[in-house]
C-alpha cells in the first residue's frame, strides 16, 4: 500500500458542484420536450379493497386530455426488483382486481397541462368494495387476518433464516441473558427532489427514459418486461437526481406510465410526483417488531444471540427481501457472536409499501444491538466501551461462507472516540439531565447477492486515451448526489497519473455506457465501480507500457509507471513521454486503433454479504429539560473506518447528511397513521431536522486499507446512520434513566418512561 | 459471392423516412437551449482590402448584445482541411489584417434575438483599405496581378502532376488529335438545409457543438487547434442534416464564432445562415479553364491525352487541393490512357471559395474528356458507343500504383444504355431539333489519401449483442441525407441474420461513437464503413460460434451461420439456437462480459486513389427549338455499375438527385457575378430545376461484385453527377450541330453557336 497519492486522498471539490450552485443541473423535472404530456397518477382512496367497475369515458372526454389508462389496458405482468424468485415479484403497473393501500396507483392520465391531468383524475369514477385491512404486523399475523395478496394467506411474504452455532448448549452457558422486545417505525427518505420522469417513444419504436433513479438498469429491465418489450429497445438516462438514499432503486408505476403513454400518444409523457405524494404514498424504511434474547458470560464476552425481526413491509414485497435478509446478517456483525440464529419475517399489511433506505435493515437491528449492549454492560458493570472492545470484530474474522473481515478498524474507531470526547470520564460524571452515551455499526460495502438476476458482471468500465492527454470514462455507475462521479474521476487519475481535468466522464445512460452496472444502493458504488475502474486503467497502462519499453529499449526488470502526466520507467524517470505522446504511439503500433481499455467487477469469493466491512463508533452526548423531556443533543462525534478515503472531504459531506438523517430517526421524524392512512404529508408535519438542530462534532477516519477496495477504500455514509439512535438512547438513558427501546425518542416517552406524564 | 441475401439486396425504406415525412426530425436549427443566444457574421462588402481598424464599441452597446468578437479576439491560428500540407491552411476563424472575398467573415455577434444580432452588426464599423481584385484564373495568373495570399506571389497555390508514359512518342504516333479549350463554370450545393450550429460550454470547460456537417471529426479537430483545446474536451454532434453535398465538410467560421462566444459567454449560442448566406458566400464547384489535348489511331484506340485544369479557387484553398488532385484521375480514368500527363493548378482569385462538391473534379473533367470522345467518334467516323466499347476499362486493368480496377461493368453499362434506348437507331435517325447524346463516367469509392493526416483508422464500428436478441451498433460515420444509417443497418441485420427492427443505432457523435470516421464525402461510406460493421460483426460472430460449437459438440470441420435470428451448423440447421440465446451463453462462458465486437477500416495495398471503381453511362434525349434555342430533356437513362447495390430503392433516389443535380449543372443554374460580387442569391435567381423539370428515363443497375467492397457493393450516386452535361451536350450537337465547350448550355449559347444571333 503506497500512501504516495496524488488525486487519491485529496479533498477535492465535487464535479456537479458548480453546476449545482449555479442552478444550472439539469434534473428529470426540467426537460422540456416537444409537443410534451403531463402525466398523473389516480390513487387508492381506501386501504383494501376490490375494484368493481372503472369508469374513464369522462375523463377522456375533457379537452385537453390525450390519454388515460387503467390496469386493463396494461398486459398485466408483475414485477419487483427480485427477479431472481419471480413469485416475489408481486406488483402489477397499474391495480387489477384489487387495490391493498391507500396510495396504490388505479389509474392514469397524459394531459395537455398539469391542471387538466388533475381535473381528469376527479372524472374517473372507480366503484371499490372496501375488504378489512390490517396495519400491523400484529393484525396481519392473526388468526383470521384479511388476506391482502392470495398467494400468502398468513400475509407472511416470505422469511429468511440464519443460523450458525449451537444456540441452546451456548445460552445454557450464559451468566446473563437478556431478552427485550423492541419497535422501530418507518422514516421517509425525504429526499430534495421529488421523483420525476419523461418518456418519450420515438419513430423506430424505441423508448428513452429520463427518469430520477438511482439504477437505471433495473428501470430498463422492468420496463422492458412490464411493457412488452425488448431491454435494449428502451434507453433509460439519469439526468442530474436529487439525492434517492434508497427510495429510487426501483422500477416505480409514474415510470411505467409514462413510458406506456408515450408509446400510446407518440407524444413525451412527463410525471413529477408531489411532495405530499411522496410523502403518503412513498416508499419509506421498514417499520419493526423485533425480539432479540443475547447472552453474555460474566465477563462481557458474547456468546449467543436470538433474533428475530418482523418486518411491516406494507402492501407490496418490494426490496422486503433484501431488508429481511440484511437486517439478520447486521444483527450478527459488528461483534464475534459464536453462535447466533436470525429469522426474519416480511410480513404484508395494508400500509404504502416499505423499500430500501440508507442502511437499509441496519438501522433497526443496531438500535436493538447496540441498546442490548448497553445494557448488558450496565447489567455487567462493565464500561459499554469495554464490553465492546471485548467483542469487537478484528481484521481476518470470519463467518464461515458468510463473511470475511478481510479489514476492520472497530477497535481503534471505539478507543479514538472514547478519547475525542473524554468518554470515560463524561460517561462515569455526568447527570442531572445530561447524558452521553455510545452506539457503533458496521455496514457493507456493496452487496454479494444477485437478486436482479443479472447477466452481466455488477459493474463495468470502460476508458478511452486520447493523444491529447485526455481520457474519457464511461460507466453506467450513478451519481445521485454522492459524489461517485467525482470519486470514480479521482480513482482514474490517480491511476492514470493525470489531473482531473484530465477525465471526462460519461454515465448512467444505458444505450451508451457499458452494460451493466447495479445502480446505486449498498454503497456499492466507490468500491465496484472503482474496481472496474482500476482494471480498465490497468490496461490503458499495459498499451502505454509496451510503447514506452519500446522506445527506450527497457530491460524487462523494469517497473513503469504512470504520473504527473508523463509515462516512465520507475526508476529512471528520464526514460518517459508525456501521456498522449504514449498514446499516439500505442496507436502507431496498433495501425489505427483507438487506445481502450475495459474493467469489470463482480464480487467473488466474498461469501454471501459483501466483499468489505466498513465500521465506527458514535458517542452522543445530550441534555434532557427533565420538566418537559425536551432532548438537545449538544455533541455527536464519530470515529470510523472506511478504509482508505478517496476524497475526504466528500466521506465529509456523507457523514454530516448521516448524522442528520440517524438524528430524525432518532427523535423527531415519523409518519402519523390513521388507519391506513398517512396523515404527515407535507413537510411542517412530517418533521427533518433542519440545519439549526444539527449538533456540533467531529468525524475522525480511522484509516485502514481494504484490499478488495481500490486504493483500499471501502463504504462510508450509510453505515453511520444506524448508532445515531442507540448513542442518543443511551444518552438519554444516561441524562435520565429513561431506556428508550421503541422509536423515535419523545419528550412524551421519556416523560411517561419517567414516570411523569 | 452468395446471392442469398435476406436483407442486403432488399429495396427497405430508409430510417429516417417516417420522421421526416412527419416533421419530427431534429435538424440543428431546431435545438432550443436554456438562456441560448443568437449569432450573426459580419461579412466583407469588398472583394479584396487592408483591415485598417474595426470598431466594436457601438454595437457591444447595443442593449441584448452580449458578445462582439474580431479576428483579433481569437487565437490567429489558421486552419484547413490539408493538416498534413499545415502551409495550405490558409483561413483563419476570423479575418486578420485582410478581406479576400465579398463575404468573408470579419466580425460576429451574439445577442438574445437575432433581430439584435443583426443590428449590432450594422453598428460595427469596419475600415477598409480597398485593393484591386482579381476575378478569373486568367487575371489571377496574369502578369504583375495582385497578390491575395503573400505565400503565393502567382496567387497558385498549389499545383498538382500526373504523369505516365511517353507522352511525345505518343502524340507523334497518333492519327487524330484534338487540342481543345473548356470552360465550367460554378454551381451551388443548394442543400436544402442552410447550414445551422449550436455551441454549449460546460461547467467542466468542455464544449459541445450540434452542427448541421458531413464530417464532425474533422470540426472536433478544426476547432480544437483554433480555439486552443484539446480535441477531446470538445464533442460534435451531427443531428439530422438536410443535404452537404461536400459544402459541409470543413469546420465553418459561425461553427468556430458559435464555439468561441459559447466559452466566452457560457451561454449557448446558436448560428443558423440564411440561403442569401449560402449561395452569395457559401462553398461553390470549382469553375475551371480547361485544355485537354488527346490523341486516337484511326480505329479509335486512345493513345494519348494531356490535360491541363486551371481552378477558380476563390479566395482560400478550401478542398481546392483535393479538387485538382482528382480531377487530374477523372480525366485520366474510365479509358486506358497509356499515355498521360496531367497538370492542375489551384488559382486564387477575390471570390467566394470554391470547395468539395459532388463529383468532386469528375463533372469537369469528364465533361471534357466525354466531349471529346464525341467529337473523336464523329472525326473517326465512328459510333459514339463504339469508340468507348473500344477503349473501356476493365476488372484487372491497372494504373500502376495508382488504381487498380478490382471491378468493372463499364462495358455492360455501355451496351445496356444503348439497348435500353435503341440507341443505334435513333443515333442515325434523330434530327430536325431532336437529338440523342451519350455521357459515361467512373467515380471513386471513398479515397485512400489522408490529407486530414488522422491517425486513427479511416473508420470504426462498434456492435454490442444483447440476449433480447437486438444488437446496438455505434459508429461515427454521418448520414446527412444519403442513406447510410439504413445501409449500415442493413449490412450488419445480413451479416448477423437479424431484421432491420433488431439493430439500434447510434452515430456521429465524436464522445460517443468510435474514433473515429472522416464523414461523408467521396462515396466513402458505404464501403468504408460497411467494411468496418461487417468485421465488427465478424468478431461477434465469433463469439457465437463458439458457444454453438461448444453446445452441439461441433467436428471442427462444421461451417456455421447466422440467419433468421439462429445461430446454426451450416449444413445441420436443427444444430442451432437464437441470436439472444447464443448471446446469452456466450456472456455466461465469458463470466458475465458483455458481447461487443469491433471493427476497423483502412484501405491499403490499393494505389493512391481509392479501394473501387463505379461506372457507368447515360443517354440524354433532347429536344431543341430552333428558333428560341430552348432545351427540352426528353428522356434520361442510365445504365451504370455500383457493384451490388445493398439497397436498391436507396440507389435509385441518388441516381434521382444525381440527375437532377447534373441538369441543373448542364443547363440553367449559374452563379452571375460582377466582379467578386456573386448577384444571384435566392432561388428565385438562382434557378435549379424543379420537380417538372425532371426528364423521365430508367436507371438499371448493372450488377457487378466489387471484392473490396461489403457485399460486393460500391459508390453509387455521385459519380452520376458527371455524365449529364456531356451527354445533353452531345445530345444537342446531334440535335443542332452545335457542339458547347463552355457550361451551363443556354438558348443564347446555341443560338449563337448557330449564328442565329
Amino acid at each position: 500500500m503506497s500512501k504516495n497519492f496524488s488525486v487519491v486522498g485529496q479533498s477535492l471539490p465535487r464535479a456537479d458542484a458548480r453546476i449545482k450552485a449555479v442552478g444550472a443541473a439539469q434534473y428529470a423535472d426540467d426537460i422540456i420536450l416537444p409537443g410534451m404530456l403531463y402525466g398523473k397518477l389516480l390513487r387508492s382512496p381506501v386501504a383494501h379493497a376490490r375494484i368493481l367497475n372503472i369508469d374513464v369515458s369522462q375523463a377522456k372526454k375533457l379537452p385537453g386530455v390525450k390519454c388515460v389508462i387503467t390496469g386493463d389496458d396494461t398486459l398485466k405482468i408483475k414485477f419487483g426488483n427480485w427477479r431472481l424468485v419471480p413469485e416475489s415479484q408481486d406488483e402489477y403497473p397499474l391495480a387489477v382486481d384489487k387495490v391493498r393501500f391507500i396510495g396504490d396507483e388505479v389509474a392514469a392520465v397524459a394531459a395537455i397541462d398539469k391542471d387538466i391531468a388533475e381535473e381528469a383524475l376527479s372524472l374517473i369514477k372507480v366503484e371499490y368494495e372496501e375488504l378489512p385491512g390490517v396495519f400491523s404486523v400484529e393484525e396481519a399475523m392473526a388468526e383470521g387476518a384479511p388476506v391482502i395478496h392470495e398467494l400468502n394467506p398468513n400475509n407472511i411474504s416470505l422469511q429468511r433464516k440464519i443460523d450458525y452455532g449451537d444456540l441452546d448448549k451456548a445460552f445454557a452457558e450464559c451468566d446473563l441473558i437478556l431478552d427485550n422486545e423492541f419497535k422501530v417505525h418507518a422514516v421517509s427518505h425525504a429526499y430534495m427532489e421529488p421523483c420525476a420522469c419523461v418518456a418519450e417513444y420515438d419513430h423506430n419504436g424505441r423508448l428513452t427514459v429520463w427518469t430520477s433513479t438511482q439504477t437505471p438498469y433495473f428501470v430498463q429491465c422492468l420496463l422492458a418486461k412490464t411493457l412488452g418489450m425488448r431491454e435494449n429497445d428502451i434507453r433509460v438516462i439519469k439526468p442530474f437526481v436529487g439525492g434517492g438514499f434508497g427510495g429510487k432503486m426501483e422500477l416505480r408505476k409514474w415510470e411505467f406510465c409514462a413510458a406506456f403513454m408515450a408509446r400510446q400518444t407518440g407524444r413525451p409523457v412527463k410525471f413529477t410526483l408531489t411532495r405530499a405524494e411522496e410523502l403518503a404514498t412513498g416508499r419509506r424504511r421498514h417499520p419493526m417488531s423485533i425480539r432479540s434474547k443475547v447472552g453474555f458470560k460474566k465477563d462481557g464476552t458474547l456468546v449467543a444471540k436470538e433474533f428475530t425481526a418482523y418486518l411491516d413491509g406494507g402492501a407490496y414485497n418490494s426490496m422486503g427481501p433484501t431488508a429481511a435478509f440484511l437486517c439478520g446478517n447486521f444483527g450478527g456483525m459488528l461483534y464475534r457472536y459464536p453462535n447466533y440464529r436470525y429469522n426474519g419475517y416480511h410480513v404484508y399489511t395494508n400500509k404504502p409499501p416499505a423499500g430500501a433506505m440508507r442502511g437499509f435493515g441496519a438501522p433497526q437491528a443496531l438500535f436493538v444491538a447496540e441498546t442490548q449492549m448497553n445494557m448488558a454492560a450496565e447489567q455487567l458493570g462493565i464500561d459499554p466501551l469495554d464490553i465492546r472492545l471485548k467483542n469487537a470484530m478484528e481484521t481476518g474474522d470470519e463467518i464461515p461462507g458468510v463473511a470475511t473481515i478481510s479489514s476492520c478498524g472497530f477497535k481503534e474507531s471505539l478507543l479514538k472516540v472514547a478519547e475525542m470526547t473524554n468518554w470515560r470520564e463524561k460517561r462515569r460524571q455526568l447527570g442531572k439531565g445530561k447524558g452521553i452515551g455510545i452506539g457503533c455499526y458496521s455496514f457493507i460495502s456493496g452487496g454479494v447477492f444477485n437478486w436482479f438476476n443479472t447477466q452481466y458482471n455488477f459493474t463495468r468500465a470502460e476508458v478511452r486515451a486520447f493523444d491529447d492527454g485526455t481520457v474519457h470514462l464511461l460507466t453506467m455507475a450513478s451519481d445521485i448526489g454522492q459524489g461517485c462521479d467525482t470519486v470514480l474521476r479521482q480513482i482514474l487519475a490517480e491511476e492514470l497519473g493525470l489531473k482531473m481535468e484530465d477525465i471526462r466522464l460519461t454515465a448512467a445512460d444505458t444505450a451508451v455506457t457499458p452494460q451493466a452496472d447495479l445502480g446505486t444502493w449498498g454503497s456499492r458504488v466507490t468500491l465496484m465501480a472503482g474496481n472496474a475502474v482500476r482494471k480498465a486503467a490497468q490496461e490503458i497502462k499495459d498499451q502505454l507500457y509496451k510503447v514506452v519499453s519500446l522506445k527506450f529499449d527497457l530491460n524487462v526488470i523494469h517497473d513503469l509507471d504512470c504520473r504527473d502526466g508523463m509515462v516512465f520507467a520507475k526508476n529512471r524517470p528520464d526514460r518517459g513521454i508525456p501521456f498522449g505522446e504514449a498514446v499516439r504511439l500505442a496507436q502507431r503500433a496498433n495501425r489505427g486503433e483507438p487506445i481502450i481499455g475495459y474493467g469489470s467487477y463482480t464480487p467473488r469469493g466474498k461469501g454471501l454479504v459483501t466483499p468489505a466491512f466498513s465500521f465506527g463508533a458514535q458517542v452522543a452526548e445530550v441534555t434532557v429539560d427533565m420538566e418537559t423531556g425536551a432532548i438537545t443533543v449538544d455533541e455527536m462525534n464519530t470515529a470510523h473506518d472506511c478504509g482508505t478515503p478517496i476524497n475526504p472531504m466528500s466521506v465529509e459531506g456523507q457523514l454530516e447528511g448521516s448524522v442528520h438523517m440517524g438524528l430524525g430517526y432518532a427523535l423527531c421524524e415519523q409518519f402519523i397513521m390513521k388507519g391506513g392512512k398517512t396523515l404527515t404529508a407535507t413537510f411542517l408535519d412530517y418533521k427533518i431536522p433542519c440545519a439549526e438542530d444539527m449538533p456540533p462534532g467531529k468525524s475522525v477516519h480511522v484509516e485502514t486499507y481494504e484490499p478488495d477496495g481500490p486504493f483500499g477504500a471501502k463504504e462510508a455514509g450509510e453505515g453511520l446512520v444506524s448508532p445515531t439512535a442507540p448513542a442518543i438512547a443511551d444518552a438519554v438513558y444516561h441524562a435520565t434513566g429513561y431506556r428508550c427501546t421503541e422509536l423515535p425518542i419523545t419528550p412524551e416517552k421519556i416523560l411517561r418512561g419517567l414516570g411523569k406524564l
